[in-house]
């Protein structure tokens, strides 16, 4: 089975709650298994295979941080934030339910999300390192920090520098997290994991570039959420910082610099380079 | 230091946050340093001195249960949810800031509270279990789903057992979680923890049926919050379920059961005993 599948199969072992209120489930159900790259469990898998995990355990930091990403789209596509009909080609969450609904679901998922990192068939250490990651990047400090300043960045020009600093926050500190998880879970030294570490920050910076590029570039139907809603929103990205060339080259330079960081495992690296490569060149 | 002292300076350095936006963490200040009663923290450390845990342990629970109870109220407030505009005597989050603060405030908030469980000062083995218990509470089979069905239940009567339902989910589930977390934070046997855990389950009901009582009877100004906002949102209660007399019984009858469970502890129980007194003779 591919990671895809799998962690398909995980979140949906994952989703099936005895004593959950039905409408409250199906939101949930509707905000996560919709379709989605999985690219951060993927990420988990890949680096958490080079440290020599098995399968069985990733599967319950893959299901977490796609939990956290997906409760994450569902609370951005709200109408107090970015105000989004369309996701994954699909109705919102509060459009295809309520907004009160939308706040709940996403709110049972992120404690879900930790709930699952507690599973008897993950070991106490790995556990509280896992929980320690997954919050840091999460949290005030981490994707909570980056969408407050995407926010707040609306409607007036910022410097590259303020984009990187949202970028690396909004988007990339769960990518980074979902490395760093899958590092942290087997038999590497400390530089093997400082050196997968900061191929996962520079890879999640990658993947938001590519990410604006697409969003000025790629139509409606093939992205499954609108083209330019970036533009429309009057946010500063890559694209409107340096221009669309400069952004797709800025892309690539971040994607060489990550794969840099793990030549120290030469080969065994191969599934963490082909994932940072499909990050850069995914055409949606 | 009283235990509320003790959590407030707790709670004061857990939100003193580096690399968090300052209109954020202000939110997030907001929704936590606003006064409160700490009634969650005050029976963590009561379980858990129970259990012979030491205070600098129980810090970390206590403060992570009053991050998942202060989002609570920051979500629930929310326009979309109960829209309320006064919360302890001052503006809800949403009116002081604005709604999409509000929800990001109570997002990071209860991401910190998982973040603080795994500080170095606490092993991981109880650290998974806290993790656990909490997140357990507070996810979809625990308080956010107590959240929806007092959301689905407006405008329509409810049965008594289907307001008992709602309760023990949206404020017993949290209520009997600080009592676990404290209970199972030392050296109680499992018929000990098993004892204190029905005292939690019984007393965070009995919690709540008495705010249904001071809802229905207290004056603005002492609640804090408007009065009789049940009332005015369409709520059922156990005050418009069984009349406020036959409330008053319950609450009373629940209180005694919960002690009941504590016989086992004899003396050592004080303080647990003590904070289930306050809880159902509060006046605020």
């Amino acid at each position: 089975m591919n990671d895809v599948d799998r962690v398909n199969a995980a979140l949906e072992r994952a989703l099936r709650l005895d004593d959950c209120p039905e409408r409250l489930l199906a939101a949930m159900r509707h905000g996560v298994l919709g379709g989605g790259k999985r690219i951060r469990a993927r990420l988990v898998y890949a680096a958490g295979r080079l440290a020599g995990a098995s399968n069985t355990l990733l599967d319950r930091a893959a299901v977490a941080v796609e939990l956290i990403h997906a409760y994450s789209l569902i609370h951005d596509d709200l109408p107090a934030m970015d105000d989004d009909d369309l996701r994954r080609g699909q109705p919102t969450v509060h459009v295809q339910f309520d907004e009160a609904t939308a706040i709940l679901a996403g709110d049972a998922l992120q404690a879900l999300a930790f709930e699952v990192l507690t599973h008897r068939s993950v070991d106490a250490e790995t556990a509280r390192r896992w929980v320690a990651i997954l919050a840091k990047a999460a949290g005030p400090e981490g994707m909570v920090a980056g969408q407050t300043l995407d926010i707040a960045g609306e409607d007036r020009s910022l410097s590259l520098a303020e984009v990187e600093a949202i970028h690396r926050r909004k988007t990339g500190a769960l990518l980074h997290a979902s490395v760093a998880m899958g590092a942290t879970a087997g038999e590497l030294s400390d530089p093997e994991v400082a050196a997968a570490d900061r191929f996962g920050a520079e890879i999640g910076l990658a993947f938001q570039i590519h990410d604006d590029v697409l969003d000025a570039t790629t139509a409606t139907e093939v992205l499954g959420k609108p083209q330019g809603s970036d533009q429309r929103q009057g946010k500063s990205t890559y694209v409107s910082a340096l221009g669309l060339d400069v952004a797709k080259r800025e892309a690539q330079r971040r994607f060489e610099d990550a794969c840099g960081h793990l030549a120290t495992f030469a080969d065994r690296a191969r599934e963490l380079t082909d994932l940072a490569h499909l990050i850069v060149s995914r055409t949606h």
